[in-house]
């Protein structure tokens, strides 16, 4: 695995992980046809080829175009590669961006073939100062998470096409053991919560992870390991969504006017699942995916405890070090049961499977940290004025890049998303 | 040209038309891509990829599969290309047509291939009784249909998309000259209306054109040539977007809900529009075209007439003989001013270029004729079904094969309708 | 029963009419309170107090306003009483009709009576010219057209109400006798449909009745006798509403997409239905009503017959002299058997209940006559313009002021509405 | 003023409060006339008459009901008068509550009277056991809230109206002067959030402000009073509506959608707004209201500042003792200018019109308290399935019942409502 570079990262490092992230990007398109790249099946999705092109247009834009008298590749593709900048442009309407047969599939290739080459013709010229260096760097994380939705678009997209093909047909799929849930008790305390702001000594973080303060956390107890599919399922065969009491409000109203029985993708028998392999039986024992906040929060108030808040989250993630687990490079892209269970949590007293396998939904709804300021200039419009009506989720997945996430990372959904690979790991106060 | 064969042609014509059409549809593909033939760009649109699947869909359902034991292709393609016929089984959702990338544009090449190939067979058989030729030419006669609206759907395609592709690069655009309006007055008669049931003495004709039957058309006058862009750019010049009194309740519903100013594809300058091949200035002399009913009838108004009645239109039709026009098989994909008509309507007494070029806008909804009943099996959902709430257009356009149509061909479309090469030729009481 | 004037009508004459049907609108309104008389369920129906107000609005702008200097009751209501008259002003939105507590029912009552005051000064002072004498008659219609939505929208606003209050405790409920269905055989013929334009000779019509014109009625036959409850609770029984094939396209889509499985109004268990006298045994010998134009259609398929030509339908009235048949005025307010059918329409080949009872849907889609021209002037909106995507209906029902129809009038509804007194008469090809 | 009685109240005290609450609900009805009772202007809103039988089903369901054997009033009203309690049973779709004459106003108070009497025979007989007074003390709690409710809808509703009535013709509009905006430095602690569970020793509290727990408050600064109408109007005046700088993302959307370009109730001319009584000039000095949390939050980052937590908030609030302010038995029923305000904040160094005028929107989202646990019983859905999509806003308004707010109360709704008298009062980070 390479190294992740941090703060400011020399030239080499940052070489290094420019032509492993880049390369990534298209050995995960490589799977797919021009046709499967154009697919956008919900409003929420986009097409494999427009995360390749936007990511590229987010570096062309943010790194080269930096210097004055810059040459665009293609200026008219500016409107329909601008995700949501206001501050650059106008931009084509996303429900529409899987009808765009031009640029092809061939061009975007081109594109990126072509960016990376003035990228390396930088590089080879020592020709990226400081401010260059930290705008490619987050054009890298950029890409990592487009990455990360590249998968879950074309599980989507192939799960609405009545072929149900598969992504990829070399997939392994582990059936796992599973150990009883246990709890670890943890007392009051304050903890120090998110990261320095970046640029800066540490490593990189986004600008909603800062700055770094302190936070009183309750006592509470966190579950051992996350829900698994059997588990799930007993909510789902105890009439779990056929019974108001357990649901919030807007989450009732939604299983009514949707019409949901069971988490997306599972298959009405309860035991196969559609997957980036095709349909294939749902291991019991690994984490269950692909719930919305609604589920997560209604399977936790059937089981009498409660969602974490992403305090007590980041605090119990903070104390392991490093992040391990079950990323997109293990070429899995199912969340698996936890090998190392067999010790039990209550042995080590430390949570596992907080990384990786399924990002985790907090109790936590989206805002700033006190403090906080969005970065300056358009990449300002990155994570700050999504802070209103989404929730907090934790810990990454098995479709995220290994080396993307850390203990202060957020990301954030809609309560109603489900196409993420969205799990839940259960508390409850003490 | 192709002669067209009538009645259930015998084997030799068949033949011929056969590969004519069938040929033809895959060189109207030839210029797209396959991410332009996936292209959906509304629902009422389908893509390149699926009108070529579609059809061979047809063919197989309703010629091969007419055999007992008969294999079919791709028996999971069933869900995804039948179109409407309930009779037949489930259906994909119309809109979401365009999320499908699989069957790949190669695999339905390969369908088409493997179709025609087993169709030749039985050809080369003698193996075709009456009723597998006549579901073949009518399979056939559908196929044209679809190539029109291979033609138009394309069109809105690329209209759609930012970059605004051209089609075809090599279409001519002539210009030509216009002569002023004359009316051809006409007396009241009885005439007879509709083509005898097909199959039968006669040549080929829809379900919907039949029973032949009388009407008493009344003394009317007959605009001797469409409206042209230069007419329609009066209207529009002078308000005719804004102001209530010209439109039907329902058009101007739509004017202000769409907000719309001008024909579709017209460029706001009003002497650009969008073409099959890209963006060029708009003849003046050409008949104006990509009306709604809506659009047809309040420039009527405007201009102190009406629109005319189906009866009318086909009792005109009748007298001039087999149809001449412009029509697709000219390659130029665009309406264009009559070279004729130097001659003058008034001079002839005929009115010029009732085929080809546009649709005429009607005021005649689409219904039954009297004693009508839809051909039985299944595709008796043909037609029939689709009797309410459309409106007639007549005469076939610049996109329609040549061959295809007749005096008493009707097609049509909700009165919202614009991305067909639909426009108007008025018509008054006297 | 009043004498209904005719063409221009002496003073006399529409004084008594005016009292008449004045008077009749409050008798309507009387058992409504005025929380009754505020309800709006749906957006096509409006407010008791909104009809009574309308009517004199319109009286008030069409007859009094037309003399200069007129100072009108209040002004400020223009907006919130002008239905549908662009060439008038701005209007409220008809959806929003039912937020309006103000005016109140009871100043809507004072103005009815300022105006009526009004009215009968000009009477008084035999001020009215032809010109007003002319609209003032136009006026009345108009006020009879809205008492039966007045009948029509309340009944839908009780349905709507859990409670299903009854708008009368006081209304007879006769169950009659049925005799099968005959039919009346119907040579082709040049028949004369229409009315003259009025004002003229003859009697008051519509400009969309006008001019009399000349139309080939081909051979047909005509069910004796409308559809009764019990023949369609046949096709209900039959599966009607569960097989596609008995319905045109839309049809079915909106079967799917409301959830109609019987007629509105009718209770589950297919023997009860809400009237406007609260929930009652469906009388099986009595015209089924309350269908759409969809359910119309699919019945008669269904029957192995179609719908009447609103020319069929003309020719048959008109032969039968001055309309009788239950109207509003016999107080019944929901179809009858019909007594006088002991005879049997094969004894006289004449049909029964063409007028009254139910509204008759027929094929043909509502459009102008040739020659039509609407009246000059704002009235010119009264039918003109809605003539694209509604089908006509004929005969008046049980919920129109008696005297108010003719063989030549014709009414229109969409397709889909179901909230009128509309049934169904069979015809079939010959 | 009433003294509020607090914990299990004893009988006395209650039956006080009984009288002045339920007294209250029928004065400020008192203006409305049975029609303005039953407009409902939007889904989110509720007609006056239901606001009355409702408050009163709640008691009749939650004390009487209680007791078995009891004879329920009206239990066919049960569908009619269930807001949103799941567990007691179905209920009439909230959008068509204004769609109900029956049961009518006085049926409604008819329904009142028979209720206060039979809770005040239960008073008379001493026989009201802890259990049953609980339920009485938060029925009374629970009409104070719609009581709210009622004006702030009845203001919508007549601002709907084309004519604009007033609710009443007898307010005040005093205009007041306002102090240049100052902060309040506030240093970081921990602090005791929210109030001991009810009930307990300490007085009424709804199960969403329980249990009282510690939390960390960092330093920050305090604006001394809440935004006023002149600030706003400057916010107006730069274009702040205008600019997507300012905005959440779903803000922004919001804006465009629904073309928002002031706020609600403000006239055009920037100078005038809708209020209770009628149109009338706004105070530059008041507190701006009618804010969505998207215009708050859109306010305070145009003014460089952000919205406050709501443990910011709280902890201001709990050092003020009890609440002081302009309530809704002032009878001003818009928001003033605080006259105290001459001190000057920064003199007391305490905030001012915490309480009272408006509520203020914090940035919290509306979530629960850790160890919280609703209610038991049918009443646990009270507050607690809400904790999803909506925000919390502290203080109460010039609508709130004198005596129904404390420091600890929270109430919420989505971000984009803004018919509540909702303001904002700024923070920011030291």
């Amino acid at each position: 695995m390479h190294a992740v570079p941090h703060a400011t990262p020399d030239s080499d490092d940052l070489r290094r992980l420019y032509a492993h992230v880049r390369g990534r990007s298209l050995a995960l398109a490589a799977p797919l046809s021009a046709e499967d790249a154009m697919v956008q099946s919900m409003a929420d999705a986009s097409p494999a080829k427009w995360h390749l092109a936007h990511t590229t247009w987010f570096l062309e834009r943010f790194v080269l175009a930096r210097r004055p008298g810059y040459a665009p590749f293609a200026p008219e593709w500016d409107v329909l590669l601008n995700s949501y900048y206001q501050s650059v442009g106008p931009m084509h309407a996303r429900p529409r961006r899987g009808q765009l047969s031009r640029p092809s599939l061939e061009a975007v290739r081109d594109y990126r073939h072509e960016i990376d080459t003035r990228i390396q013709a930088r590089f080879a010229a020592d020709d990226l100062d400081d401010a260059a260096r930290r705008h490619l760097l987050l054009a890298l994380q950029h890409e990592q998470q487009h990455q990360e939705l590249l998968l879950t678009d074309i599980k989507h997209a192939f799960w609405c096409n009545p072929l149900q093909p598969a992504y990829r047909d070399d997939l392994p799929h582990p059936h796992g053991r599973i150990h009883p849930q246990s709890w670890i008790d943890v007392d009051e305390a304050i903890v120090d919560i998110g990261a320095p702001p970046w640029p800066g000594e540490d490593g990189f973080a986004y600008d909603n992870e800062s700055p770094r303060h302190r936070v009183l956390v309750p006592a509470h107890a966190l579950a051992a390991r996350p829900v698994s599919n059997g588990e799930y399922r007993g909510f789902v065969e105890d009439g779990g969504y056929r019974e108001a009491a357990h649901w919030l409000s807007d989450g009732w109203a939604t299983v009514q006017a949707q019409g949901w029985t069971r988490p997306l993708y599972w298959h009405e028998d309860l035991v196969h699942a559609h997957t980036l392999g095709g349909r294939r039986p749902l291991d019991p024992a690994a984490p269950v995916c692909h719930l919305s906040y609604y589920e997560a929060e209604a399977f936790a108030r059937w089981a009498g405890a409660r969602l974490p808040t992403e305090f007590e989250w980041e605090r119990a993630a903070a104390a392991l070090g490093p992040p391990h687990g079950h990323f997109a490079d293990d070429d899995v892209l199912e969340p698996q049961a936890d090998a190392t269970q067999s010790d039990g949590a209550s042995a080590t007293g430390m949570p596992v499977q907080l990384f990786g396998d399924v990002w985790e939904w907090t109790s936590s709804a989206y805002g700033p940290w006190p403090g906080y300021a969005p970065w300056s200039g358009s990449i300002g419009e990155y994570n700050g004025k999504f802070m209103v009506g989404q929730w907090v989720l934790r810990g990454g997945s098995c479709a995220t890049a290994r080396g993307h996430i850390r203990a202060t990372y957020r990301t954030f959904f809609p309560p109603d998303a489900r196409w993420q690979f969205a799990g839940v790991r259960l508390a409850h106060d003490r």
